[in-house]
């Protein structure tokens, strides 16, 4: 039997070949089957880290492309001034807006916060209706959706009128529900653990 | 009982500072309590987005603070040329690899699949022994792990061993067990839904 032992020697791999072969297959079904282009809107949410800096990574991700890119964040210093030098490499392709102020137990001032919120949110309502832009991210505006700084309604008509093959990012904790159903794609960035709980202080590159 | 309505007036304000201040209060102290100063370990995993774009948005961040950083790409294409195209504008801070084959359904061929993840490890670990890096993004590494491609032992020794103030960013599905206890922040992706399904293709700046 030493052909049979032989085979049995080529087996792993043989495997391995067979069942990557169905996958792909099956993957392959899925892609033919993904035809639509179109832009869409991601929403990422939950408590846990991750979603401004996904969503910058989306924004490397579409500069890296050359897309002409627009961003607002509705809060001031949740994504660093870092972020903001870095940006600047790219200020042929990127309009890049630092609209809030801080998170409201910062602030302490709720007119200022809805001004600063409804000032965030004209400049967004401007970057959906502009053809010119194929990615906007508009960091943090669940958090003045959740607040009622910013109303979920007008937020809805302007993405359902938006441009057809512009993108939108939106991050925040808290989504609301008929943000989530209105949304191509969300997540929800639970919180595993943190390093702030371990008495770890917010570290540059990583929180800053 | 006028001075009472006036007090009614601006109640919904007060209680918002109220509210604000002890909120303030309570994240300060939680500041305060947060001292330590070294390098984390990040650990995005779970089944939804947002895990490899979340790792290069701290890459831009650290970009942005001027840290010196390094990225090994255990899967070839988890992050598309587009990343590379843009991060090529800061040649200056960052050692840029991508080392890995596509996904094992794409390359059908195991050996291959090792060799280059064992080819990756070693770039990775001469990251982790490398002082003067501030940050090193490891993206997709979970899957060489759970393959076993990369020996998860070696992993967490060169984790313990690498520079105190360096920063570690581990991307990729099923991340282990014993990682997850290593790391310091673990954010766990999921999806709540997503475009693809829809029949939406992957988008440019979005998935590729």
């Amino acid at each position: 039997m030493s052909r049979g032992s032989e085979r049995l020697g080529i087996t792993e791999d043989e495997h391995y070949r067979e069942r990557a072969q169905r996958k792909k297959e099956l993957i392959d079904r899925r892609i033919a089957r993904a035809t639509i282009e179109r832009g869409v809107v991601v929403v990422n949410t939950g408590n846990g880290k991750g979603k401004s800096s996904s969503g910058f990574g989306m924004l490397a991700r579409s500069l890296g492309h050359g897309l002409h890119c627009g961003v607002v964040q509705f809060i001031k210093g949740s994504f660093s001034t870092g972020e903001e030098a870095f940006f600047r490499r790219f200020d042929d392709l990127v309009d890049y807006h630092v609209m809030g102020e801080g998170y409201t137990w910062e602030t302490q001032d709720r007119e200022r916060d809805i001004a600063a919120a409804s000032a965030a949110w004209a400049v967004a309502r401007g970057m959906l209706e502009n053809p010119d832009l194929d990615f906007v991210l508009l960091d943090e505006l669940n958090i003045a959706l959740t607040k009622g700084y910013v109303v979920l309604d007008d937020v809805l008509a302007a993405l359902a009128a938006r441009p057809e093959r512009q993108h939108v990012v939106i991050t925040g904790r808290g989504a609301p529900d008929a943000l989530v159903e209105a949304a191509d794609t969300v997540t929800e960035m639970r919180v595993v653990k943190h390093a702030f709980k371990a008495g770890i202080k917010a570290q540059k590159g990583i929180e800053l």
